[in-house]
C-alpha cells in the first residue's frame, strides 16, 4: 500500500503550497483521492502514469479539494485517452464538469462514468475480488464524504512440502489456497488447514478530510491500517473549528486514538502555520504513531 | 504599458509551462486576460497584488485559457474582497463559474458582475476616461474574442513658461490642458495651442488568442503599439492549423506586417517544441520586431 501526498494544504493554491489531492495504491489499483486546482502538474511532477488512473474519488465540491478535476479530464482527452474514467463525488458533480466540457465543443473520447452521492449512510460505492471502497460520512460546510479503502482477505498460502507430502494432485492446489478441503491421490480427505498458511493480513486507509471532529466515524474506520486525517487547525485556534467544520490536530489524534488504527498521517494544514511540527506534537498527546503529510512525499505502508 | 505573461503555453499545464494569463497595466489599470489553470499561482509568483485586479476578460471557454478562474475568484473571496470584479467573457461564463460556487457553498462576499458577450462584431466593452476596451472576434473552434486596449489621448503638457509670460491665471492651466483657449490677465483671449504641446502619443495592446489566420481582424488592430498573436504552431505543422484553428508563427507574423503594428509578441506555443527561438526567426522572414512571450517575463513598451 503506497501514498503519493500530491497536496495536503487548506484554501488556496501556492508555489509550493498545493490544495488536497493524493494518490493511493492498492492491490494494483491506482486511486486519485480529491483533485484540487493544479493537481495535473502535481501528477506530472510525481510521474504518476496518467493512464492508471481508473478511479477518482471527490471528498466535496470546495474548490481545494474539486477545482483541477475538470483540466485533468480535459488533458486526459488530449492525451487521447480511451479507457474508461470513474468519478465518485457528491451530487452536482456530473453537471459542474459537463457544463464546463460543454462550453468548451470538449466532449470527453473515452467514457466518463460519474457516480453521484448524496447517502448519508456509509456505502459501499465501489468493489472487485481485491478490495473494497466505502463511503465515511464526514461533518462539513458542504456534504463530505471520507473514503475508507480496504483489501479482502488474499488466498491462503500453500505449504508445498506438506501438500506433496500429503500426496495431494498438483490441480487441487488452487482449491486448498482457496480454503477447500481435497482428496488426494488415494483418496484420503485432506483439510486445507494442514497443507496452508493464513494469507497476508488485510490493510485499509481511511481518508478522512474535511471534517469537524466526528465520533460517529469511529465505528466505520475501526483497526484501519492508516487513517488519514485532517489537521486545518492547531489547539489555539480551535475556536475556528465549530464554524469552519475542521478539526484540529488533537482532535484527530482522538479519533485515531478511539478507532485503534495503527497510523495517522495529519494534513489540510492551514497556511497560517509555519511549523508544521506542531501538529506532530499537539497529536502525539493522544496517539503516538504520527505521520505529517508533506506536498510531494511518499509513504509505503 | 507593462506587460507580464504568467503563461503563454497552450494546452496543458506542466511544471514550468502554463496555460495563457497575462497581466497588462495601462493607465493605472491592471488587467487580467485569460486565466489558465494555475494562474493564482503564477500572479503570487510574480507577485501581483490580488486586490488590483478589477476587470478580468476570458478570450474563450477552452480550459487552457479558463479553468483558473473559479479558484482565483475563490481566492479573491477568501482574501475578504470587497470591491467589484468584472468578468468579460463568452456566454456561458456566468453558469459555469456560479455553479461552482454554488455547488461549494461559497457565493462571493463581493460583487461579481458578468458581461457575457455573444456578438461576432468588434464591440467596446468598457470605456473610462483613459482607454477603452474592444473586442477582436477570431476565428476558433469555439466563440473566441481578442481584445483590443486603446489608451485615449492623454491631456495636452502645459508650457510652463510660456503661460505665466502670457498672463494667465494658474486656475485656467487645467483648460489649457484640456484644449480651450482662456483669458488672461488682461482680458487677451490666448489660444491654447500657444502655451501647451501635444499630449504623448497613445499606446494599445492587441490580444489575439486564440484564432485560425484572420486578415479581417487587420483593420481592428490597425497600427497597434503591440500585437500579442498565437502562434501554436512551426511551418512544419501548418496543415494542422485548419482543424485545430491556430496559426503559425509565420501567420501571425503576416498579420503583423498587414496591420503595421510595432512590435509583435508571439505566444501559445504547443508543446512539442524545443527551442522557440524557431518561432522567432519563422516570423522574421515577414515581419522584423518580434519578441517571444515566456512563462514570468515582463515587457514594457
Amino acid at each position: 500500500m503506497k501514498l503519493t501526498i500530491l497536496g495536503c494544504h487548506s484554501a488556496t493554491p501556492r508555489a509550493n503550497h498545493n490544495p488536497t489531492a493524493q494518490i493511493l495504491e492498492m492491490r494494483g489499483h491506482m486511486f486519485l483521492i480529491d483533485c484540487g486546482e493544479g493537481t495535473q502538474v502535481q501528477l506530472r511532477r510525481n510521474k504518476v502514469k496518467f493512464a492508471r488512473i481508473k478511479h477518482i474519488f471527490i471528498s466535496h465540491l470546495h474548490g481545494d479539494h474539486f477545482f483541477g478535476l475538470v483540466g485533468l479530464i480535459s488533458t486526459f482527452r488530449l492525451l487521447g485517452r480511451e479507457a474508461e474514467l470513474h468519478v465518485y463525488g457528491p451530487k452536482g458533480i456530473k453537471e459542474a464538469i459537463t457544463l464546463q466540457l460543454k462550453l468548451g465543443n470538449s466532449w470527453t473520447n473515452f467514457p466518463l462514468l460519474f457516480h453521484e452521492l448524496e447517502s448519508t449512510e456509509a456505502q459501499c460505492i465501489f468493489e472487485d475480488d481485491k478490495l473494497t471502497v466505502t463511503t465515511i460520512p464526514l461533518d462539513h460546510r458542504v456534504y463530505t464524504n471520507g473514503f475508507l479503502f480496504q483489501e479482502k482477505p488474499g488466498e491462503r498460502k500453500l505449504d508445498y512440502e506438506a501438500a506433496v507430502a500429503a500426496k495431494v494432485d498438483h490441480s487441487y492446489f488452487n482449491k486448498l489456497k482457496q480454503g477447500f478441503d481435497v482428496k488426494n491421490r488415494e483418496g484420503v480427505i485432506i483439510d486445507y488447514k494442514d497443507v496452508t498458511t493464513t494469507p497476508d493480513p488485510t490493510k485499509s486507509y481511511a481518508y478522512c478530510s474535511d471534517t469537524a471532529y466526528l465520533p460517529s466515524i469511529v465505528s466505520i474506520i475501526k483497526g484501519a491500517t492508516v487513517l488519514y486525517h485532517e489537521a486545518t487547525f492547531l489547539k489555539m485556534h480551535e475556536h475556528l473549528c465549530e464554524k469552519t467544520k475542521h478539526s484540529t490536530a488533537s482532535q484527530a489524534a482522538e479519533i485515531a486514538k478511539l478507532a485503534e488504527v495503527e497510523q495517522l498521517v495529519l494534513g489540510h494544514f492551514s497556511g497560517r502555520y509555519g511549523d508544521y511540527e506542531l501538529f506532530r506534537s499537539e497529536a502525539q498527546v493522544h496517539f503516538q504513531n504520527v505521520l505529517l503529510a508533506e506536498d510531494g512525499k511518499v509513504f509505503e505502508f
